[in-house]
């Protein structure tokens, strides 16, 4: 895997978080968008080399409204791009990798994504991506 | 800021979580070095477009212990590089942002680093880091 494509920052509002990025951080809001098979709405914001991605959750059932509810807002994962990810997923078994879905899931922008257990990686959350 | 130079995680012990991180993720260990001036270990991992940079603590009083202690290992901070960090620092304080420390420090490879404190940032840890 060789490309970071976001850094995922989950966050109760991202109306309330959004000046803080645009005016302190000096990093452009390139696109919000709902993903409700994840239960977030999710804002991208644009850095040179790679992207910030913020969670909001839009029900309390949401993986991230249960995060925050445990861990308290902040860094939730970091996203690495694949040309195939069904190839990916194959090669991450063969190493003995835990995955947390058995098969790509529908993700934002009409990405596929799957996510790495975070036990093996030390609690990273890990997120394999194919735009 | 542009360009996200690293993104920082804390781990209990690099050699123990490198195998995943080079058999797994297929990331190249590029360097590692110790940084006594904030107590940690640093190994780098090379990305197409950014870098990981795992962080083990090397006495129990660095921050990165005191980290690992509250909130468990996992990722710590998201590293932003800048041409001039006096400058932006200046840029920082006129935006009314608060830093951690009063001026920059001494980082991993001869860097000037300084944060931004997470409570602005809803528990994200930014770092402006010039080489």
């Amino acid at each position: 895997m060789e490309k970071v494509d976001h850094i995922g920052i989950a966050v109760r509002s991202i109306d309330q978080v959004l000046p803080f990025y645009q005016n302190v951080m000096k990093l452009e809001l390139t696109k919000t968008e709902e993903v409700p098979s994840q239960g977030v709405k999710v804002a991208f914001l644009q850095a040179l080399n790679t992207k910030l991605e913020l969670l909001e959750p839009i029900h309390p059932d949401s993986a991230i409204a249960k995060f925050i509810e445990k861990k308290g807002e902040g860094m939730h994962h970091v996203a690495f791009l694949v040309d195939d990810i069904e190839a990916e997923v194959k090669r991450l078994k063969s190493e003995g990798a835990r995955l947390v879905q058995e098969t790509p899931q529908p993700g934002a922008g009409g990405a596929k994504v799957i996510f790495l257990h975070p036990k093996q990686a030390n609690g990273v959350l890990y997120e394999i991506c194919e735009k």
